[in-house]
């Protein structure tokens, strides 16, 4: 449970650094707070569909993606 | 937004359905309210990570299956 949670915000931040993102300027792309988005990338919030959308849109990516990638390090 | 909330309500449905469970049924397995359930699936509720992992546990699938049905679903 708590390892998907983990597993999302390590993907966001790989994500958000390969896109070459600041967290600053990945919070406002997304509308939501930079402390926040740095809670979700150390695995400290229970993030809402409604802001996992917002973020895989700021990444230019599908929801399904952003799972595919996180279910790939959970299998490592 | 809301139409991933819809959507992602409709797939659950959909995939509960075609397991033959019970909307009583898979609460309990999801370890949620039936009303939650209920509201999940009319894409009434902003539902969190924690709550999308258990429902895929539930309908044994993953997080990314699922998401790629919501998307299959949207982009017709």
């Amino acid at each position: 449970m708590n390892d998907t949670i983990v597993g999302f915000g390590r993907t966001i931040r790989k994500l958000r650094n390969e896109a070459g993102i600041s967290q600053e300027r990945f919070a406002a792309m997304c509308d939501l707070h930079r402390t926040y988005i740095s809670d979700v990338e150390l695995g400290k919030r229970n993030v809402s569909l409604e802001n996992i959308q917002k973020m895989a849109d700021a990444l230019n990516t599908k929801i399904s993606d952003v799972f595919l990638e996180v279910e790939k390090v959970e299998s490592v």
